[in-house]
């Protein structure tokens, strides 16, 4: 059994992974942390637990976790995951992070969009950028995780193989994406009330938005040159999902066979990307409490561009089930042990 | 392996069937059926079952069903099954039927609710009520089996061990219940489009609700005497979940200490039913997905009415949930076996 | 003109009142006072009101306000307005309160629902309870009005003819009521957020939410003697909108027409109550954004109850329309000015 | 008063029409028509006019209707209005028609993305565009109107002075709308049930949808050339709204402050466009139930793109609204004439 520990479990990402995490056959949850709910049971927080889950939240230690521990999960605010992993850390456990602290390689980069200096930047390098499906390999070698975005996992899967084949012109991308409100998290904001929310949608932080240079660093990566794209997040009055609608100008002559292809060759394989036919496109019902990315395109022939959708549970495989899934490469398992339950619906 | 085929899979309660069925770990399908969507393939059907659950949707033919399957579910209209299910099916198969057919044991009664002569009234006496946690020991040895209205199981379980260990005037019961709106179907009404239901409650089939004589019929049971209670549903702007409040008056000199004895008598074993403590509520959102019927109690000194609130997902124990829970009692399997999921939150 | 003063007018009540004010065509709004928002512009803080209204919002000064204008509504949480409002305020301007403060009688059961001792009980024998149906004449003379709770407006008056006319056994009053999200105001509370609200529906201070006594007051002076009554609120995913169920005995021979004939009798020439006939029932979409009340019933002969079902707009009939309908009455105008617009549907 | 008439007030843009046209000050309705609802009365078929409007619903007649009425709008299916209305309708009265058949002038252009045959092309010359801001001196001298769609009304008015202005490239423009639930109409389809939509968002028809060759149309007569664009809609878990993202590349050295020239420029004087400072951005909820279009910009200067933001409520300044707003003009009253309602919040 692999012992874990959750540092920040009671935010909605966290308490989705100790969700996961107990459908788990090889996994034993050796604690919880919290930091606004110290001392209460974990089911006093999350009453869906109820007797099932009875741990007591705990103050993080991250030390006291190491020790005990095979692999320990962080969801925290930016900025303190990178203060609080070292390198004595990553000798004594493995650790995946939520958070955007290791997920940028240029610490720059992230002070420019974050606002504030990079609190270890001596770890970026060793860092590996947990999107499973492209990086698989590292992953398994690695000991820490920055595991990615929840905007950045459905656009980054839903661009690649456009950017990596060289089907598109790099400089005319654009992602316009919804999402639920679960992904603004559990903490208390005007803007997350019901009443707000509700039977209402707005674009935010528009060319502002922190998970832009994300998506940037991986589509670089793939395209082998710099790439520069725009970004729209919309708030959606819905618990969960994301839908990535993004756009790009093909290059001359590029065919929907070599579209098809150029996504088969990358996903065919994948047990977690569905890949939708001709007509038929992803929505967030489909997905929704599962680990898959469904993704569908058309190509739009009176302006030569591209329509790509992605859709994801932006809590499964945009935060929890994605990290589970990195845990289960860094620990040689199956990559789908424990992420197998079709989507729920009506959800 | 038991093989399971499923009738009428193509319903809201059906196809959350399938999903269970599909997380189930001794249950292979045979074979799906439906009315509306004959030759298509299931995820055709459902996209969340896409590159998951791809058999072809056939015509109903229980026959052929019983002689390959060792239990056939029946979800369709009422009235139906009542005609379907003869002693020569029961002969081959066991059947789990979703509809009403078989709950009430007097065709009078039913033919005066549901405004039709009954089917089928010679296995009325072998048909079993498939609430579990009451009448497990006759499930076992069933092989028909009545799965229990969603309504009516929140109902029932939220009440009986007050009216079983007679605590209350059984005169006085009010049940006050709101359902999200996958209870009505997935057929074409106008009452159940989105705009018609959103951003609105409302109350329907006031003291008229089909619903009503099973609960009576239980609870009759279990008082020893006729119960006679006032119903009322509601639909709410929601997918999933029934909030039963339940009003009674307590007989004279009741305490709360003799009503959270019985609650335990009677439920403290029972490993989906969760008994919530003092000053503490079951809400929805925290059972969803998931099997659990979530059970909650105060006493109003000022008017000795005592008020119990239960919760279920209506799909899951309410329909499908109860089903696999019914088939695990009817082959011998732990009864919580596939449905140790935790309930989904935010779902 | 009359020239109004509203305090507290960045509160989801406080803003609907200033939307219906903007609509009424003898109204001129002298200040609106915020606590959280002094120096804002209302617009900043409900865009709605971008180039409709740019009053600054200013810190409550309640002399200057009585100074300068003929009404001032307060929209404050309770245990304010009782301190604040004095005779001296009173010989200057009149006040319509939409808190509780002045809603009871009697100090003590304000004490003991709302754990608070009362800060101006010399004021509460001049208050006038300004549920507009019942007490029109009085209001009329009024200088002070304790403009009723949103729960309390919708079950009073679904229930006052039964009680008023003798037709149903008193102590068998229960009401069950369902409010949109907004009925819990604006203020940042973990409870209130999207996710936690959204899909789910939950039952919350389970006999002891404190419009339980405004009700027994009102029902009592409409019965001549002590009325106890089971409530139970329940908080719906929906911005707007209250549902009361109400159940009742009916006493001995009392028939429909004797019903129909008490509802007529209260209610047959009031704009503001829609009178629902046999088999159509109030739903809250129908009222949205209205200052109407729905009010729709049936006898269950099975158990000689009565099941009335009433149904308002928590915001409108159950705050700032109804200290509008209040102020048309002090101010002899048509009652109902600036109310006529029709429900807002699908809203 | 004007007299006018309304073919098709059952669906939701009529009903909405009906409410509007009661408040308005100077019209007198002479007779609403339904298909599916013969001889009921509104209320009965939208309660929410229950003792506000009992005419009863006729069968279509519009020759009759030309003869009693001023004005008649047409809330029908495309492709029925073309062949209704003729010159001799024409000659008595005047025509507000809210479907597609005279919004484009080219037939051949109709018959391609709406796969019929154009039934009364003699027509097209005559009709006027009623995009009120944009063609009110032709408005004012028409007789018949083609009342825009919503999606283009949102899309052409968050546009149109980048356009016209030549700021922008304009073959890079990309419209990603987003729509309340309301615009696919109250027929039933399993794919508006509240199941299906609720919890969700997604794409359809996309680089497909009908309103394309509209906002195509009205752009390329601002721009002075052919317009082509990519125009995505998605359906929202939401009763009204549309939300229009537009894309952009800026032309060389275009300033922040030329962009906002352009727009008071259009739109300085309108009374229901609200242009929204730098940094705050229209969402649908500051615009429900109102006539207003909430239009807001940012440019990214990363990648040299405008990204505008335009919300409209779908219902009104997309149908009902923008009709009465045409039918002022075309009656010579002021344009906001029964339209100056605050918007809704939260609603």
């Amino acid at each position: 059994m692999i012992k874990v520990g959750v540092i920040g479990a009671t935010g909605y990402a966290g308490s989705e992974l100790v969700r996961l995490l107990m459908s788990h056959p090889q996994v034993e949850i050796q604690g919880l942390t919290s930091q606004r709910y110290i001392g209460k049971n974990f089911y006093e927080v999350y009453a869906n637990f109820r007797q099932i889950q009875d741990a007591v939240c705990k103050e993080e230690d991250i030390e006291a976790m190491a020790d005990e521990c095979d692999v320990v999960f962080m969801a925290l605010p930016h900025g303190v995951a990178a203060k609080k992993v070292t390198k004595e850390i990553l000798e004594k456990t493995k650790v995946i992070d939520f958070g955007a602290d290791f997920r940028l390689k240029d610490p720059l980069v992230y002070e420019k969009w974050y606002g504030l200096e990079h609190g270890g930047p001596s770890l970026l390098t060793e860092a590996v950028y947990g999107l499973c499906e492209i990086n698989r390999e590292k992953i398994k070698k690695a000991r820490l995780i920055a595991n990615p975005g929840c905007y950045t996992t459905c656009s980054i899967l839903s661009l690649l193989p456009l950017v990596a084949e060289g089907l598109v012109d790099k400089k005319t991308i654009i992602v316009d994406a919804k999402s639920g409100v679960s992904g603004a998290g559990r903490g208390l904001d005007t803007g997350t009330l019901f009443c707000e929310c509700n039977e209402s949608i707005k674009a935010y932080k528009i060319a502002a938005h922190r998970h832009t240079p994300e998506i940037e660093e991986q589509l670089s990566y793939a395209g082998q040159e710099d790439v520069v794209i725009s970004f729209t997040p919309h708030l959606t009055p819905m618990n969960r999902g994301i839908l990535a609608t993004c756009y790009a100008s093909l290059l001359p002559n590029v065919t929907r066979a070599q579209v098809e292809k150029a996504y088969q060759k990358w996903y065919g394989e994948e047990y977690f990307i569905r890949l939708f036919p001709e007509g038929v496109f992803p929505e967030t019902r489909w997905v929704k409490g599962s680990n898959f990315v469904d993704i569908g395109f058309t190509i739009d022939e009176r302006t030569n561009r591209i329509v790509v959708i992605g859709a994801i549970d932006n809590l499964v495989k945009g935060a929890a089930g994605q990290a589970v899934q990195n845990m289960n490469l860094l620990f040689g398992l199956e990559e789908q042990t424990g992420l197998c339950m079709p989507p729920i619906f009506p959800g």
